[in-house]
């Protein structure tokens, strides 16, 4: 059976996968940008900003990360994922923060209460705009992932609406060593998820956590 | 300067300090001891057991575990570490889950709203019932401690009033790979602490966090 997928989600001890006061010029919010620094440590995320990934070499950090590209055929995100526009979408001008190749290269099903045509993007990315739920997008998904499974993306708020709907099968999270005190929680309300601790494995810069379903299909 | 100190606390990755459904007959909550099967692997936790530890040998865990203890002088809890009453106490016979001769040796303040004698104990230890507050409490413990360090111990509720008071000088916490789903949350509301992270090492058991004040003295 196709899963429906959560990688390389960075947390802060106190659970926050954001900081606090985010804002258009500030999306991660104050000091959010140290969840992600040890990906951009790795080779894999050298590569993704186009830089020298040669000194990188092969990490525990890195092998995580790429695990989370695998056998994916589809990706699902929340609407602040793929823009800061909130409301009504004034124009069709916005495409995504990722220029005109976005990293996916696959159909990818935004959340959103307003509807928009699909937009279809160099490389393969096409952007689905889904104004009927988590589970109308879910089905989508599977269906266009034709057999492959279904990542989900962020931000929090999205990936709690499946979590407390149980129906994430695979989550990994990265444990940052950062206080935030207060931001957007993740891990909050998480007795409906179904979730368990598979496995866990530190890195010199995180600790990541593996959560399956505990009882299998 | 002598300073507040938190050791040793476990947490679940989703910051609960216990399990859900906290009862008399299960005081850390259900399941709420697999936060604490890593001291248990240590020849410190062994032997605060009465157990032959001559094979756990020395670890990160051990090492960190140990240190906990090192130049302290008196120790502050609430009365739920204290014992299973509430309210009003009924007689003078409950003196702590520990026995005799309880581990603390030094003078140990107890938080309550409810006044009581202190209570002399085999080893050294001394009970006081503190009801005059966390600050009162914490004046109090530093002047018994004779110069030496203050260790705040539980329950979260009581670590988290000193820490939005800003008065925790040192907090080590130890994330242990579970998901509790609800509970008690220690790691909320953390703004007003004034602590950051300082270092943090990872066992084969649990990840350990280092947190102090950001600003020094």
């Amino acid at each position: 059976m196709p899963k429906l997928r959560v990688h390389n989600l960075s947390v802060s001890i106190d659970g926050y996968a954001a900081g606090p006061d985010q804002s258009v010029d500030n999306p991660l919010g104050v000091g959010g940008e140290q969840l992600h620094e040890w990906v951009f440590k790795t080779s894999y995320g050298l590569e993704m900003l186009g830089l020298d990934s040669r000194g990188a070499g092969t990490t525990l950090d890195d092998e995580i990360l790429r695990a989370g590209d695998v056998n994916i055929g589809a990706t699902i995100m929340g609407r602040n994922m793929f823009g800061p526009i909130r409301d009504e979408w004034p124009d069709e001008s916005w495409t995504g923060w990722w220029g005109d190749e976005p990293p996916y290269h696959h159909q990818t099903f935004v959340l959103t209460h307003h509807p928009r045509p699909s937009v279809e993007m160099a490389g393969g990315t096409v952007f689905h705009f889904v104004t009927d739920g988590i589970e109308a997008a879910l089905d989508r998904a599977f269906d266009a992932a034709g057999g492959q499974d279904v990542r989900l993306g962020g931000g929090p708020s999205t990936i709690q609406q499946y979590l407390r709907a149980g129906l994430v099968d695979e989550m990994h999270i990265a444990i940052v060593p950062v206080l935030f005190g207060n931001g957007e929680r993740l891990l909050d309300n998480m007795a409906g998820s179904g979730l368990d601790v598979v496995s866990f494995a530190a890195s010199p810069s995180v600790m990541h956590v593996h959560l399956g379903q505990s009882s299998g299909p």
